[in-house]
């Protein structure tokens, strides 16, 4: 079947996939939006209530709907967000959450299998690198087409923190949080820089006033933001679904971003067999590419920790 | 105080209030965002949320924040979407809804005014007619510097459901929903065109192999999707958010954009002391012009329905 | 071969390829650009100088390069702005000017025909209407794939002028102007709106105290613009731009937009063999529909007088 | 008087200005634009040309116009890139430039300085250092509200040379070209990253097949491709312009960005008494922050060259 320009399917919209429905009509590059979830009346009305964002005068007229597995065939991106969501002090159940969710995963891509190998899929569902090791190596997928979110959004809130810190633009903000999507994550320092000036120098160069930087402090807050936010409002949606909208982006206009995402290792860094989060370049095809950034003796240790959490829960579920 | 260029204040950061903001932080054009919730965790949650959107190559750095009432003394604009919302079901209970956002209206506008009588006022809370009625006529604001979202909404609705009819770009459908945003809302079919073409000629000259137009057929639908989208999602947020921001864009950019908003009338269509949404050009000072449009002689009826419809309930609160 | 998304063709990069270049890197929805001119150095400049603007944060990174035809196998979309244009003065040499530029079409199309005759092409070179039926009759390409840009320029200028009138967002001024594309276009009055209001209505509800509408001062102010502004900076190119861009835009995204664009009439309004401006629904596949509004009396005497314009000059040139 | 809102004047209306107005449309968030020039005629063309693209569906009602001196009063970002421009071979005749824009700026800055010492001036008219430096020390203006583009677009050109090379989003090179804008600029090696991978293992890293990378050669080509494009296509404007328009949405938004621009020094890095780039924080006040980034010994040799440079140019004039 011809791939239609410009089109993506949205597996689950619970509050998560609301969100990113949003974030994807927002970049004003997509054409259709098909939406998918086991729940139709939660499809439907998410479909209508975005429908109606199209009539005002800087929307394009994007057709959003509800679809089936069929719209797979003819799409450039799937997006699967479906599958419970951790919820507000659920951390100790992460290992119940990755059981319903392979469940979900198997079906989905089960699904999605029937109609297509060419789309490129976008992981969202937690546990995402356990989900993104099992979609890439159980059913025939081309491993590169299919992206789990990883650290991207810890990346993200890590800029936004340390561009609060020093007050500056976050996008002048470089630096990768790595590894696993969850409690071993941790900050690829060496690599850190504001405006070209590493970590180090932060504090002399960059401010001159501010209590100086502590290390442990901010990777601890980037990971607590997420929980933080989970007590706070009762869920996570906007960093996620702007995570998501910026891959889906790179993918349309294959820009060849350089994104820190999810992908099982094939003896990058010493690691293979798991999946988990390192700097790639992504482009219309998917991950075009896999960089093995220079990390220090200590950050490849933590990456081997990584691996060696995650490949424990994906051996607990006798997925690998 | 000097005012901050491109500052808004948002007041209620439940569902609906939680769209406003990702909706208006996509307009790229917002320096910074201060949001007021009783509930102080649910401000912080949202604010921590969308600030991790900032860190994405194509957003900008807005500052989002929690705030409180002080924030409005530099801000250009204030959205207040506070107070509860209809729940699914809840249609018969609108009345009690009214009671209890009035004292919320009462309160958020004497905290306001205490601050500032310069910035544009936008007004989303339901019943959005009444409360603005009571907005513009209470508090000394000038009156058109307060916007109600009234039927923004219903005409964004109105308008897909004809673009989906007629398979066209629903930027080519032109016409309003007029009146209270609410059950007695009309179509001011006479205005209605698409590509010039007035309603009577839909079937035969913009498609020719449709069934034909209903007219309330078509406007059931316009007022029933709403409720829809409760029943199904339980709660509506993409929409109204959506035209949430189209007003914030007008009056940024001063655009005099033409949008059914809901204003106190004063003598316009032979109708007073009551506010309910008629065509209006939107500034950088609100409401710059009430526009007077030619009804048909059953649309003025519906019109002056809708006014008496309403002034029923400004009498029971003892609000006219 | 498998088309690039949203691949874009440009052919001719003078004054007004130049800006349509650079209107259509502002879309943000293009992924690559090549660029052909028989003066290579031109094409290599115009390059090179856009490159250099994907650098900035929000900005995509398109892929802006010196092309050849065989670009056009796998493009979306094919810009025909080649050829020499009008220049200050020369209005009485328009004859020269199609001479000139039927042999430019000819070179252009039998080129472009060897690659392929799927992709939507856009017609810029004046006289527009002549070359689009020109390159619509004569090469077995689709027809319904080749778009003049018409009368869409002329039309967004009419808007300007009354939203200037009228002091209202130019989003809310409907109406076209329709048929040639030169010294026979006319504005058709019966289908003009602003906000629903039809044009005998503007001077008493739009505005009530501006002087009176002057329907042929207005009429030839949107003829005699372009002229000034080739007269006062020596070319235009803004407006021509976003016109093409706008088309690039509805076709990208599949809109189902309704725009005044020039094709070949088969029998419409009683006219056939000519190529001139009427509204049409643009797809993804080019022009999906041309729309048969009702026009008044005088206006199909306008529209047939056009037509007969056209025809001589076809006539003059043996290409009909 | 009041400060309108997101209003730009900008003085100079020749190819560079003309683009710069078109790349600032394309922002999407100015509300008014007066254009000076001293031939009225130029400016008006381009008002009008501009005012144009207004009418499409996704572009605000800007108001274009032309303008005079006292526009300025209350705008908020004034541009100046009037005065001659270098053509193709004329680099040797700098300094005759040079003596040309030194009396058209001294005019300007008087003129403006009768209205406002508020608003952000952007300073684009080459040669650039020497230009801010005068503009920033002979008015009595505020030095930080005075913004010299500087190497701001060779930084541009650097990224997208280095992307290219690399085959990566031109978004995820990092570095600057500081200095002067002009033959003594230079990298600054030491600062420059991809992914947060230094320069030195680039070739290991970010590709392995590729040549290795020659600083020597893509220093050069950064400093020539200015002269090319002048030489292929007669002008330069897109780059330019982008980087204007990156500014102003940068003062518009006071996103706090890091950028290379021209600002006189007082000490920061040894120097003193001169203008040129070094990355500095961009708010709403203007260069709200020097940044003295850790240059290596061989790059600070290279800016104090470039400061020499400048000073003699400066000494030349009397204007230091």
């Amino acid at each position: 079947m011809k791939p239609i320009k410009n089109k993506v399917v949205l597996i689950g919209a619970g509050m998560v996939g609301s969100s990113i429905l949003n974030s994807i009509l927002s970049l004003n590059l997509v054409a259709e939006i098909a939406i998918i979830d086991n729940n139709k009346n939660k499809a439907e009305g998410e479909a209508l209530d975005a429908s109606h964002t199209t009539s005002f005068s800087y929307n394009p007229n994007v057709r959003v709907r509800v679809g089936d597995y069929k719209d797979c065939a003819d799409s450039q991106i799937i997006i699967i967000s479906a599958g419970p969501s951790a919820k507000p002090g659920e951390k100790t159940d992460r290992l119940a959450l990755a059981g319903k969710n392979i469940e979900v995963m198997k079906s989905v891509m089960t699904s999605i299998c029937q109609y297509t190998k060419d789309a490129v899929i976008i992981v969202v569902t937690n546990p995402v690198d356990v989900l993104t090791y099992y979609a890439q190596n159980n059913f025939g997928y081309p491993k590169e087409k299919i992206i789990g979110t990883g650290t991207l959004l810890d990346t993200a809130r890590f800029r936004r923190i340390l561009a609060k810190k020093y007050l500056v633009d976050t996008k002048n903000v470089h630096g990768y949080i790595l590894g696993e999507h969850g409690a071993s994550a941790f900050a690829a320092w060496s690599l850190v820089s504001i405006a070209g000036v590493l970590v180090d120098n932060f504090d002399g160069v960059i401010a001159k006033d501010k209590s100086p930087l502590n290390r442990e402090e901010i990777l601890n807050e980037v990971k607590e933001v997420g929980n933080d936010i989970l007590k706070l409002k009762g869920f996570t949606s906007a960093g996620i679904s702007m995570s998501v909208a910026s891959i889906v982006r790179a993918v349309l206009l294959n820009e060849l971003s350089i994104m820190p995402v999810s992908i099982t290792l094939n003896g990058e860094y010493g690691i293979e067999d798991v999946a988990l989060s390192i700097p790639c370049v992504i482009s219309d095809e998917g991950i075009q590419k896999k960089i093995e950034v220079p990390l220090s003796e200590d950050e490849l240790k933590e990456l081997h920790k990584s691996a060696e959490n995650l490949k424990k829960i994906l051996k607990k579920f006798e997925i690998c």
